[in-house]
């Protein structure tokens, strides 16, 4: 057992465009947080930068929890058991990396697990966030890529260890190829990236005028976050934009709720920033994809309690577990 | 407690084309089988045509079978726990039937249950066939449709009680309707009735010579079955159309590994009796479809140990254990 006071705990969540992290009290609030962007080196370097981004993070902390306090890590992609990242389609430079034994010695011995993001963050929704009193229920995160997390009979379904990936479950066997290697993975759709893809697709095609001419009149420039924007401030186009995001949105999770039909459905990652944007087309939508909807309960989308912070919370719950 | 001898029971699977029913021994043998065309009356009848076969094929046991043998029922489609079939689409007519209640009174008191046929496939199978040994089990039973019975750490995975419709798994956003009201529905590529449709198309597209030859010229009268002979006899053209149809069963079994994550994934369903023409296709398009399927442990598709009887048999012991 540590002497850290039970319950505080740092949690990192390693995303495709940045690293969050957190320290968690024991009463499950945030104490302090801190995020940098997620090295990308240009040269595989099996993970060395971002192990080195971690400690920096961990070390940012110092001031603000015990020197002892347990440590999680989440990240998106396939993980071992040994803390190995055996597959991350979004951090290709860490593959196979064993992020425990790329860090120093004292902060090695501190982090307590390597888990997949959303497992993480599903964690953290059933025990202290919208999923609370669901014994099935469904994370989809949003964020580069598209993570799951699934909760059934009140037990996370792992499957041999890599369930819940989500993201490539292909909706359109002619759609655009996916790092993957497959086609029309769902994430190449409903994700950050996906709506940047779709934008610049739209922008290209002359169907986001307005954003063009706010980036600079030069349509390759259009990023997800400028169409984020223009919606916001309720531009026509953008806003169509968002309803073809949240149109694809909800066909994965109709096949989901075919698939798993949880009661409970919760939509988390750093998107989920965007989900009143995101969120209210995808539940318009979702009334009339999914099967045979008139003779089950009605399901209601939620917003991750923790917000784009379900990961990290989740990690520093389960660092504190283990601990 | 029924007086019968323990674990003789009876067990019903209704099929979109057939009924099978059989008498399970004790020790898991099949003592008794007997079969009835899937009675598809003009006019919706809430299921009373239906009752009706049923007890005819029960009725045909009864040489065979303690007179108070208990009786389960498995049905294509959503059952609530109060035996009613909500959404059956292969079963149009029997919509909203409560089955029980159909039946006269001595043999309702017997029906035990009645379930999804692939919950009671998966069931038969972990418990005593190909499933044996593991605890994260996906079976998917082709037949008229597609049906999913998913075990996870060792239970049954029913979310609200209407998991594992894998076959209304969207694959192909722009692919042919379904009747469930969506497009692309793995089950209108990889099911008996999309053999027929995929296999129709190819005929129509003059790809299927010596088949449309065979059933005397007309392309529109190519049925499965004719394609599963042709392909049995050798004939490339039909050769060439269940590696079409073999791929899509891959694809969806990919979508669903990258979900579920199984250990052991089993092909039942009447369209099982076709495996060996199907699996060997399957299974080689699988290995490039999973994703990162070179950091998982190989998957080897397993035909169901009880083949198609394997929902009648799940039926029967799930009979036996309510008894």
């Amino acid at each position: 057992m540590s002497s850290a006071p039970h319950g505080v705990a740092i949690g990192i969540d390693v995303g495709g465009t940045k690293i969050l992290g957190l320290v968690l009290g024991d009463d499950e609030r945030i104490l302090a947080r801190a995020q940098v962007p997620t090295p990308h080196p240009d040269i595989p370097d099996r993970g060395s930068a971002l192990a080195d981004a971690i400690a920096g993070l961990v070390g940012a902390f110092e001031a603000g929890a015990p020197a002892n306090a347990p440590v999680g890590i989440g990240v998106p992609g396939l993980v071992e058991s040994t803390s190995t990242l055996v597959f991350g389609p979004h951090l290709p430079s860490a593959g196979s990396a064993d992020l425990r034994s790329l860090l120093d010695a004292p902060l090695a011995s501190r982090v307590k697990l390597v888990a997949n993001d959303a497992d993480l963050a599903v964690l953290a929704e059933h025990r202290a966030g919208a999923g609370l009193g669901h014994d099935e229920v469904l994370l989809v995160t949003l964020g580069t890529g598209i993570g799951g997390g699934i909760i059934s009979g009140g037990k996370p379904v792992r499957g041999a260890g890599f369930a819940g990936e989500v993201g490539h479950m292909v909706l359109d066997v002619n759609g655009p190829w996916c790092p993957c290697g497959s086609r029309g993975c769902w994430e190449r759709f409903a994700s950050g990236s996906g709506l940047g893809r779709i934008a610049r697709e739209a922008a290209l095609a002359d169907r986001l005028s307005s954003v063009v001419a706010a980036v600079g009149g030069d349509p390759e420039a259009v990023r997800g976050e400028d169409v984020t924007a223009a919606a916001r401030a309720g531009d026509p186009e953008a806003l169509v934009i968002l309803d073809e995001v949240g149109w694809w949105l909800a066909r994965g999770l109709a096949n989901l709720i075919s698939i798993l039909d949880p009661t409970c459905v919760i939509i988390g990652g750093g998107m989920a920033e965007t989900a009143e944007l995101l969120l209210a087309p995808a539940q318009r939508h979702l009334r009339l994809l999914i099967e045979a909807a008139h003779v089950r309960e009605p399901l209601t989308l939620l917003r991750a309690h923790f917000g784009p912070d379900a990961g990290a919370v989740g990690a520093a719950l389960a660092a504190s577990d283990a601990a």
